[in-house]
């Protein structure tokens, strides 16, 4: 794809103005803006809409970071299907954030910020999707935290959701536990951050960046790295036997991934999300798993990949199997890869092809 | 084994004080001490000497990280075997180190130490053993950087090993070298780091302590995290559904790791260390990996432990099976565990006895 995929409408839209959103954590927000964009259009049953939930460090803007998916033929067809994103509370990328003036003080929220839930974001997305008069979704699609979303879309709206496809995602593991622990501490480690009150033109960012080049190894399998990197010297000419400082091309590669990331996000709503990420778990206000799952009604997709070790597919294969030991007709599907966590966004084509089948049918 | 494990002689051996120490990266060092301890006695045919090497945060006191390895009918039997334990040039616990003061500019060296590579270590210890009239060595040991040296020592000194036994040793992939370089990272990240001229009162202790914990993750495997904490809330009794500094018990614990650690390791240590053993490579200052390898003489043991994702298993074989196309006399052999790369120390009675087979051959 080479033409960027422009939505047919993206905007704002800001609610609990005159009362706060009480949020699953017992804290609070107010007032709440959610950033969204739509692709297509909604028809007249309003029945053809999809909605696309974003990842970590993904936008409102399904067509950047999933363009594979969109086109002729392909799974989001702009002809029939009307494709909803919505940017998570939390994020930098036009929705409230911790970035934002917290109305309370007067100054930037930082570490203010309330405490959020995937419960929170399915929570204010249906608050949007209300305000859209959309009801019912053909079906709630994710990759990583946005299969987390799918997924608490399909317990917590179960007559509003016809398909729930996740990919990559369930609750996290220890590793996956301590990973996000260490990359938090990264930012934490930065004498900049001051507890995310840092000045505009003072970011955290060699903290952010080591956050992102410790996620960058989860999100990558071992094979992948030595098939791509085996033990060559950095491409830009540096002799890691010469001194300290030269590198190995995988560390030159990691850096580079760490500083580009440091221009296109930010500290603070880094670390609300992955805790976010660490505490999803279907159980989570419910009176247990199985009284959460036992909710489900719609089609449930769960899609392991082989390399991923960050949600391992064995994790993504058992919580298919909970789910219909609670009779939720969910199927489970693995995509052979080698690109790890990242398959995801990495294994378009081979992802289409099990979307689409669930899609149509 | 309750009862410490005493050497029987502990001292330094300082040499390199006219000229110095000629180092591989092309580097010098001048004088150089090397901390060496030794348990048992040298018997009169000076041919009962083991040699172990320890691992990044080892010391030359074997018995204080190994003890389960002596004692009666254990793989070290004091009144047979003589046991050498010689702390690396680098490390902070007794021979030379970036701690040290450079001669040339009365300072601290900090990160103004020469590059080391395990061919330095090998090359140090086989000057003080010359220094000790031991000539042959009955066998090298070592896991983890110590098994990288006890491979160096059968390439460098084919005459001197008989028996030559890695745990948990080979080139470090693509992936081991990210990890390092994450850790180095951290370290840098710190405030005070400054180059590694910190002051004695001023460490860079939360850089120090983020490289343990990116460490520990990658020492343990992802199963025995889970085993062990599971998605448990820190014992402490915090609640990572409260607030974002609250932890999981896997984050208490890697946080207390890496707290405990900085009481004992140097920050400048763990640059020099960590480096030695990304640059680890049989092939290095040799015309091939073949030419190296086709050197030894000894009866080679190369053991990899199931669990073990910094070197896995079958980097480990790999190694053997190239020796053995090397005319090598070479085996292999697993461990199995849960407990990944720290299974070299974790499973005592598993490696004791693989150990003993090949010792008492």
């Amino acid at each position: 794809m080479s033409e960027p995929i422009i939505p047919t409408y993206e905007g704002n839209y800001v609610f609990a103005e005159d009362r706060p959103l009480q949020l699953f954590s017992g804290g609070k927000l107010q007032p709440v803006r959610l950033r969204y964009a739509i692709y297509g259009k909604l028809n007249e049953l309003r029945d053809n809409v999809i909605l696309v939930c974003h990842a970590l460090s993904g936008s409102a803007r399904v067509g950047d970071w999933w363009p594979q998916l969109f086109g002729d033929g392909g799974v989001f067809d702009l002809e029939r299907d009307c494709i909803v994103g919505i940017n998570i509370i939390g994020s930098c990328y036009g929705s409230t954030g911790p970035r934002d003036i917290n109305p309370e003080t007067g100054e930037v929220f930082g570490m203010d910020f309330p405490l959020m839930t995937v419960r929170d974001w399915t929570k204010s997305q249906a608050l949007l999707l209300d305000h859209l008069k959309i009801d019912k979704l053909r079906a709630v699609i994710g990759g990583s935290i946005g299969g987390m979303q799918a997924i608490q879309w399909a317990i917590d709206f179960p007559e509003r959701v016809e398909r729930c496809i996740a990919v990559g995602a369930a609750p996290l593991t220890a590793m996956g536990l301590a990973l996000n622990h260490l990359q938090r501490l990264a930012i934490r480690t930065d004498a900049n951050w001051l507890d995310g009150r840092y000045g505009d033109n003072h970011p955290p960012e060699e903290g952010l960046a080591l956050a992102r080049e410790i996620a960058m190894i989860s999100y990558k399998s071992a094979g992948l790295l030595t098939e791509r990197f085996k033990r060559k010297p950095n491409r830009s000419g540096e002799n890691p036997l010469r001194s300290l400082t030269e590198r190995y091309d995988v560390a030159g590669y990691l850096d580079y991934q760490g500083e580009r990331f440091t221009r296109r996000f930010d500290a603070s709503s880094y670390m609300i999300i992955t805790k976010a990420m660490d505490n999803f778990d279907p159980a989570f206000g419910y009176q247990s798993e199985q009284a959460a799952l036992e909710r489900i009604r719609a089609r449930v997709l769960l899609i392991g990949i082989s390399s991923d070790w960050l949600f391992p597919a064995d994790e993504v294969q058992d919580l298919s199997r909970r789910m219909r030991d609670c009779e939720v007709e969910a199927e489970y599907a693995e995509i052979e890869s080698s690109h790890g966590h990242d398959g995801f966004l990495a294994e378009p084509q081979k992802l289409a092809a099990l979307l689409s089948a669930l899609l149509r049918s």
